[in-house]
């Protein structure tokens, strides 16, 4: 049974634990005072790194920046992520490169000129100090295939205005891109609904 | 140097790899059928587990559905993320714990009460089937923290309307939880600005 005391033992045992916690965090954050654009890569196998950047573009827009977005790959079929920001056509530019993906096409050259006019509509957005944040859904699936070039695409963002950010997803990330960012994740599968015969559905997978 | 004769060697051999990429993905995509509301889980120490499930919240937005989105532990200060779905409060219900951290109240009782309050609030999306997705951000911290019991949790989520998908966010996702998801994924630190003194900025981290 817990009786009282336990119960104001464990409370004050949790207070000097967090009171702790907190003088390391705000140490921490007071050593990490830097402003300044960041590269931010979302790769790996497993799920979330296209609804991350999603996510990171609507934080961006919570705080009245805007955004820029270019979907790489994707792009034949309407997703409910272009569907809902091309709500906000002063917010958020939308570019979908427009022809699915690769293994759908099975044409690489023509893969190669969409991904090169996509890349000159990412160059716009990385040239315009105006949008706070650029994604760049599903870049490394593209820089994998080679339909871009690696030192040329890393050229362009570092070009970039200083105070902007830069979001890239995909798997397979090219390790010259993740030298030079200042955030990689991996995203990596515990496990995944579609292995136990759930469809893609709308709202979770696109 | 590349003759016109390797470049369409290249090319043939692509369109090839990616018929069979096709067959492959089209045979998955074809035993993979059922539609049904589904648990996805986002943990680990990485970034990008909260903005994926804002991601999610959009993308399920593009579809016309409704979005019901708990913060627990974080809510002291108004993320992006907040300020941007307060905008469409027909199409998303937000609520936040409201308290911050809890090594910022450093005080379990009112954390247990404010995590019981933002509970109830949770299950009132998990109890309407006008909701097609519910976020509990952050929930795997109040579960890690035993302010919630798991198993209660999980009984009320599995309870929930067949068709609405839940996402939960959260370092150190409680084994129970992880065995009931449909889908989960460890996102795991590759890198991250914050240790080379980049502060944590708004529209990248909140």
């Amino acid at each position: 049974m817990t009786t009282p005391d336990d119960t104001a033992a464990l409370n004050e045992r949790h207070r000097a634990r967090m009171e702790r916690k907190k003088a390391i965090i705000d140490a921490k954050i007071a050593a990490a005072d830097k402003q300044i654009g960041i590269i931010i890569v979302n790769t790996g196998n497993g799920k979330g790194k296209s609804s991350s950047g999603f996510g990171m573009a609507i934080r961006a827009l919570g705080h009245g920046m805007k955004v820029g977005i270019v979907q790489f790959i994707k792009g034949a079929m309407a997703t409910g992520e272009e569907q809902f920001l091309r709500r906000f056509p002063e917010e958020v530019s939308f570019h979908a490169m427009g022809e699915g993906y690769t293994w759908e096409t099975q044409n690489r050259e023509r893969d190669i000129a969409k991904a090169a006019e996509a890349w000159e509509q990412a160059k716009r957005f990385l040239a315009d100090p105006a949008i706070g944040m650029v994604v760049l859904d599903e870049l490394n699936i593209a820089l994998k295939y080679r339909y871009l070039d690696v030192e040329n695409v890393i050229a362009d963002m570092l070009e970039r205005p200083s105070m902007q950010h830069v979001v890239i997803t995909g798997r397979g990330a090219p390790p010259e891109l993740i030298e030079i960012a200042d955030t990689v994740t991996e995203m990596n599968v515990v496990k995944h609904a579609f292995k136990a015969g759930i469809a893609a559905q709308a709202g979770t997978e696109w």
